[in-house]
């Protein structure tokens, strides 16, 4: 398969950190979740662009202009080894239908496969039914008896308090 | 709270590879995943105790004998920032119900403070219900609607070979 060639994709610098958060205040809005959205372009400056990055960012575009991004990092599965996985996922409303989402993923796909990673993970909300028949197609398989789990705030001020 | 004067939480080394495997397997026997296990030895030091560590491992002892284990690594929240993934989190069986769990999960709890994360995040399989218990009584919160898609294998290549 040949992508149509106005797309390009490149890995985000710094200089991209605004461009960046703006487009995940779009992925929010489409996500419904916008008021989770409380990272500032410093912290993301610092955690993805810093001495040690904790992300990595592809920035797709048409015609050089932005059409969508892909935010991935190490996680792994301790019963198998190093897999990673794709946190963000997308494509800005004008471009869609214009194979920006599937460039993507085949760029992180590609990094899986080079970089020796033995799969790749995400997650998608149970509503997006588009996302969902699109990774069906692809070949994936969903974790549908795995529920997550999270605690933050007092909640884990404290259990850590517990330690003696 | 004081933990039972028994326990003890260390880091693990490398020289706890062959234990920490074996944990792993007791631990996929109780989740039935004992199949899904394929990581060696090799693997598990390489990954967890090289120059470069993946995920980081405490063992907990009662009595200087083993009981329990838990590995975590770095997870970003692209909305927010870092959080904590607490992969696997297992009391042998003639420990459970001794305060084992509470106390990885504690010490857990503790290394996401202390290094600056904004949460801690886990999986659950969602008939493990003494399991699910114990995390709403900690305060855990659900994130219900997201499911788990996976990537791997010939699905992978495949995706990985649109690139151009």
């Amino acid at each position: 398969m040949e992508f149509p060639p106005q797309l390009r994709i490149r890995n985000a610098t710094v200089e991209d950190v605004r461009l960046l958060r703006n487009l995940m205040l779009e992925f929010a809005e489409y996500q419904r979740m916008r008021d989770f959205v409380t990272i500032s372009e410093e912290t993301l400056a610092r955690d993805g662009f810093g001495p040690n990055p904790r992300f990595r960012t592809l920035i797709c575009e048409s015609d050089g202009k932005p059409a969508g991004y892909a935010i991935h990092f190490d996680f792994y599965s301790s019963f198998e080894g190093q897999v990673l996985f794709l946190e963000d996922l997308y494509v800005c409303e004008e471009f869609r239908g214009q194979g920006v989402g599937k460039a993507l993923m085949a760029e992180v796909a590609a990094v899986a496969l080079r970089e020796g990673y033995l799969a790749l993970r995400w997650e998608v909300l149970d509503w997006n039914q588009p996302a969902i028949a699109v990774y069906q197609r692809l070949g994936a398989t969903f974790q549908d008896d795995r529920r997550q789990v999270r605690l933050e705030g007092d909640a884990l001020k404290q259990l850590a308090a517990a330690v003696g």
